[in-house]
């Protein structure tokens, strides 16, 4: 499992060497519109949406961002239309792929995957667009039917996609074609072959059972997948309270411009935020301003789509940031908290890469990464699945992603010397404390607390909460998480 | 396993459409000096070592052709460097890669890969070069040390590679550096973990047991890989009879300058050949020369290194492909016959990028793919390993190959009505006989003749001798294969 703190001694290379990719602005920003917020925390009030994107940002992956809402005029005939269409049920992870699918977090994909887009990911983790560049895209974003619903499709060129009261969300259509229309003579749904067994190889580099999403939404997955054009009735919403928080890149990049942002270093996480993490953010933000930077722009960025049973769930994740903002631990002012709607697939430096990837379309043009990015235990053995130092290597490497400034996590522990979070100092390494993940959630499973400044007592008494809420039950079984 | 013969009955796209990348010439080339040759078959005379190489042949991947041979003048010097430094003793497969990589088959490649090209390989089936640009590499190819071995090595930045004599066979140091100078702070010999699973896994999209390769060359290889530049000290040699076939990339392109060749159309094979592929082979030169080349020549290439148990071996083949020179199925004048020194990994659609990256690097600019290339049947499961499509597709999209021109293999069969091998006609399928490897094999090994017209009555012959070489022993046992 990926710890909380980063678990080995050994610190990492310099951040420094790693500022190089993009030069420090020369010229300052034309002033925009200054946005005041009459409440805290400012960064998590969701805009409104407009269209209006930064020409200063990074441009989204393969050019324009993609969205695949359709018009707010034509959505109910659009829902008629789906109604005579054969029907694909979604699973709540498909769901997730719709949304982002929907909001261009995979520009220029514009729905789920045809084979030749499937085979170039596992493959080569990029594909290649209709200008002969390269996009990168490392996990397979793909809808699967089973043979049932394969023979219900029949000729069909479109089908209709429903959520779980069976209400249309989308159509799946031939529309404008693929990236791939030049090689796939007409642009079609198109049905082929699940190997599931090829897919989960490659795609996580084992095939060992127990691998979470692989058991969630591959095993029992149908053995077809289905390509083609979404076509998005609606913003999808879940209805959860936090909405609101789930900003898409458009609006993202609207955010960041209002901000009058010259970088944007964006920090993804799926665990509660302590102060290595905090101090980690505020020194690469000093570390910016130091090369020249005017105002660089934090996107605190938590993943929101499917996650394993032992992570500590969203909704209470995003309690713990909230708490982590308002006790001043991040800066309001120059971080943005939003929810990347991705599900996980913890597939290391394959997944990595996509989780970049995806921060690219929303303006990030920095990129911290960690070690041991999105890994876990192997499922049958004993170690971890993916080497540390993988992720980070990997992603320096990784086609498509060569504009993004790539920024290793440096090692940040509890320094008992001066009772707060730390940059590792080898030199001195006896002063330091590694709390790992296992540690903190026993702690807080106990209700311990941790040393003081590990994490912001705010902060902690939501962990703490949670839980506790998980308390065993009566018949001494733990209780399933509940939202926060 | 794959056939002789394509297996279904559903012919390919047709060849045509392929033939647009390269324009055809529109200048006639410089006349070289016309070599004669004195005796059949003139393609199987293995021509003098000389460095003059073609502008006019495609260039090879990653600009200037590798060559890691030391100097004559070095090389017992070189030998006696080798005695003083830790020794690793090659297997008969590590040879074969030290062969490929000496000659420039995996160019730009100068040694064992380090981590960052494993990496790259593992993860986007190509490298990046220091230029920038992107090369095909879709096989690692790494040597593996057990702890023992990376023990002795120790701090040493050289090391000697023997052979199962103990004769050195290179060093492997640090040199010039690899590829990645610039990422590895400091070039130099590099012991890496060797992550067995998660390479099998990305390399083969399956981890199920009963790989051949795998089983020949992972499973109990150690648990290191270590990677550097290689300083060859002699040119490989197997000592078969066969070595002056095995032409390396400079020879070849020498060959074909020599030839005037203007264009060379590259046939990857493990087979016998049979007049199917013979007709594919006249097939596609009928096609170049429509399309405007005046000299296209064929670059008949078998595969040379490790091949599983039940293939037929390299000697009885050749001796087969020689008949079928010597009978005229091929013309000689037209065609070049060399080995191919790679070992063979059966990884279908990652193997066949490997299989034709090496050919552009002996100056094939087109490449002749089949169904289901580099292929066999899934180990544990009933069913083929690979779809037998996707080598064709990942060929045709693989990163680092878009010189390359690919050509569907058209699907021939035995044409009942003309007696012999013709291309599949769909409206007349029952006219048509499919004659299997497993159909072939069955009848050489009980000394029947195929449909007269299905392979040269001299190439037949070979075959069946082979089969008769395996004839059950005394004991019950079938007899291991001789060489021819």
């Amino acid at each position: 499992m990926q710890t909380l703190i980063n678990r080995s001694p050994l610190p990492m290379p310099s951040v420094s060497s790693s500022f190089l990719k993009t030069p420090p602005p020369s010229l300052s920003l034309p002033k925009p519109n200054k946005t005041h917020f009459s409440h805290l925390p400012v960064s998590l009030l969701k805009t409104p949406r407009r269209t209006r994107v930064s020409c200063s940002l990074i441009d989204p992956d393969g050019g324009k961002l993609v969205s695949l809402l359709v018009e707010e005029t034509q959505r109910e005939s659009k829902k008629r239309q789906a109604l005579s269409l054969p029907r694909i049920g979604l699973t709540r992870i498909d769901l997730e792929w719709v949304h982002v699918l929907s909001e261009g977090w995979a520009n220029p994909l514009k729905g789920f995957m045809r084979e030749s887009e499937f085979l170039q990911t596992l493959h080569f983790n990029s594909l290649r667009v209709e200008n002969g560049a390269v996009v990168n895209m490392s996990v397979p974003i793909v809808l699967a039917v089973d043979d049932e619903q394969k023979g219900r499709i029949g000729e069909s060129t479109r089908v209709a996609l429903v959520d779980d009261g069976g209400d249309p969300v989308a159509i799946l259509s031939k529309l404008s074609g693929g990236l791939w229309d030049s090689l796939t003579l007409e642009a079609c749904i198109e049905i082929y072959k699940h190997n599931k067994e090829e897919r989960i190889a490659r795609t996580w580099g084992t095939t060992a059972p127990g691998l979470p999403y692989v058991e969630e939404a591959i095993t029992n997955a149908g053995n077809w997948l289905i390509g083609g054009d979404l076509e998005v009735i609606e913003p999808i919403k879940y209805n959860d309270g936090l909405d609101r928080f789930r900003m898409s890149p458009a609006e993202l990049r609207e955010e960041f411009t209002r901000r009058n942002a010259d970088a944007v270093f964006a920090f993804q996480l799926r665990n509660p935020v302590h102060n290595g993490h905090a101090l980690l953010m505020t020194d690469t933000r000093r570390r910016l301003l130091e090369m020249g930077y005017k105002n660089p722009v934090l996107l605190l960025h938590p993943l929101g789509g499917y996650t394993k049973a032992d992570d500590v769930p969203l909704s209470w994740r995003m309690k713990q940031h909230e708490k982590v903002l308002e006790d001043g631990v991040l800066d309001p002012e120059t971080t943005v908290v939003s929810i990347f709607p991705s599900p996980m697939h913890y597939a290391g430096p394959t997944e990595v890469q996509w989780h970049a990837k995806a921060r690219i379309n929303a303006g990030a043009n920095f990129y911290i990464v960690g070690r041991d990015p999105a890994g876990m235990s192997h499922p049958v053995e004993k170690r971890d699945l993916y080497d540390a130092d993988h992720g980070k290597k990997v992603l320096s490497m990784a086609p498509g992603l060569e504009r993004l400034n790539i920024l290793p996590f440096k090692v940040a522990a509890y320094d008992k010397t001066q009772g707060k979070m730390a940059f590792f100092d080898p030199s001195r390494s006896q002063d330091f404390l590694f709390i790992s993940g296992t540690k903190m959630r026993a702690l807080a499973k106990s209700g311990e607390d941790p040393p003081d400044g590990f994490m912001c007592p705010g902060g902690w008494k939501v962990l703490v909460e949670y839980y506790n809420s998980l308390a065993p039950t009566g018949n001494g079984k733990v209780a399933t998480p509940v939202p926060a």
